[in-house]
């Protein structure tokens, strides 16, 4: 059966997250109902599998799934009728790759990408309600920065992640956190560019929730690295809320979707 | 009674306009209505004055409008207040400032500013569902800055007003017409800047509308002039849509605000 590769935009807030859950929407239960207009197997039963199970109200501009269809495709024609069937859902396939049977969206990703949104005003967000994290005043971006620098590297990140994260190790290496500050309309927006090969549960959000209390002044950037030396899930700063949240890239050793 | 400006954002797709309607929901009627709750002189029918007056599904970023109050506020007090009365609106009051007697959001202002966003791509939009306006396929951003360049400055602008515009001259002065374009996952977004005095009626929309088809090759750049030229609605092209239209400023001989 020809596997295709899917780059899967979404926005998050009216889904109970990635993963197909009997009782909630889901992103994946979506796409797989419109693949099931096309393939039988998906009618029936048939999952795919995402490089990154997002959780609920976490958006996505560059998730990636993998399919196996039945028949041939033009993977165009393909993305162009999964869009048609996904409609009205705040879902998109914006390309379709064929690839080779081994292939795996999940285990053969090299890295993954995120991006964090938060937003300082007193005034509350309209146009981006649901896309950004607010808060009320505005944050100290270079201690906020001094404070990331010591989570860069390999290290234990059990302070970190979620109590119920089923990795098997807590153990990662964070490549990159980068954060950037715009100018908006009365306020600013911060933004956190995270990187690694792979996350654990709740991870970037423990980490934003825990750098915004450094650049609040709550927090001395160096009680970051004592927070990650405890290895202790009390020691993180609060997990701060999913809406900020976008799953940016997944990167392969070779871009399926041909851009490099 | 002391005059107070206020700084107002807006998502328009709720709204059927900026313009309070009896039967309709307006940006309007939701400030007056969180004034009600602040001064009784708006909930007898006190009505406030807005900058522009932007049509149904247009946004604003950088709205003005002024209300005369019974009591002194504390501006900052005020847009708090406000804030809270508004909710759960996507209308947010983003500054309030105490201005003279003199001061007319509509009648003082020397200068509106517009943005329009125009997404091209295959994918339908998620994110920005309801905030850009969404072409196929990707525009000549050339083109459309050489058509765009026989609109600067003083001209009869008959082609490019609604018939339903109630401005007394169709002659105005557009200052400026810029178009950069940005990168997004799999497609781009151009972005509109216009900048006048004051506009027409449907005048942005007619110019990006317009300038749309020269982007998409239909119309040679050319034809913008001849358009213009003929002083003639039906030269115009088809009127984009107002989702991807924000009022993104406004400005004063002082800026109320104090940014300046």
């Amino acid at each position: 059966m020809p596997r295709y590769a899917l780059l899967i935009e979404y926005d998050g807030l009216p889904f109970a997250g990635w993963q197909a859950q009997a009782e909630h929407p889901s992103v994946q239960g979506a796409i797989e109902a419109a693949l099931a207009r096309l393939d039988p197997a998906y009618a029936s039963g048939a999952r795919i599998a995402a490089a990154g199970r997002t959780d609920a109200g976490v958006h996505a501009t560059g998730q990636v799934a993998h399919a196996d269809l039945a028949r041939d495709w033009d993977p165009f024609r393909l993305s162009e009728a999964l869009n048609w069937h996904l409609k009205p859902a705040p879902v998109a396939i914006l390309s379709a790759a064929r690839v080779d049977d081994d292939f795996h969206a999940r285990f053969s990703a090299l890295e993954r990408r995120y991006l964090f949104r938060l937003t300082a005003r007193r005034a509350p967000v309209t146009h981006d309600r649901g896309r950004v994290w607010q808060v009320l005043n505005p944050l100290d971006i270079d201690a906020m920065r001094a404070g990331a620098a010591h989570l860069i590297g390999l290290h234990d990140f059990t302070t970190f992640r979620s109590t119920m994260c089923q990795s098997k190790s807590p153990v990662k290496t964070l490549d990159q956190i980068t954060i950037d500050e715009i100018e908006i309309p009365q306020g600013r927006e911060y933004r956190f560019r995270l990187r690694a090969r792979s996350f654990l549960h709740n991870q970037v959000r423990s980490i934003v929730g825990t750098l915004e209390r450094v650049g609040a002044g709550a927090w001395d950037p160096a009680r970051v690295a004592e927070a990650l030396e405890a290895r202790d899930r009390a020691a993180c700063g609060p997990v701060c809320p999913p809406q900020g949240l976008y799953l940016s890239g997944v990167g392969y050793p070779k871009d399926p979707f041909g851009a490099g």
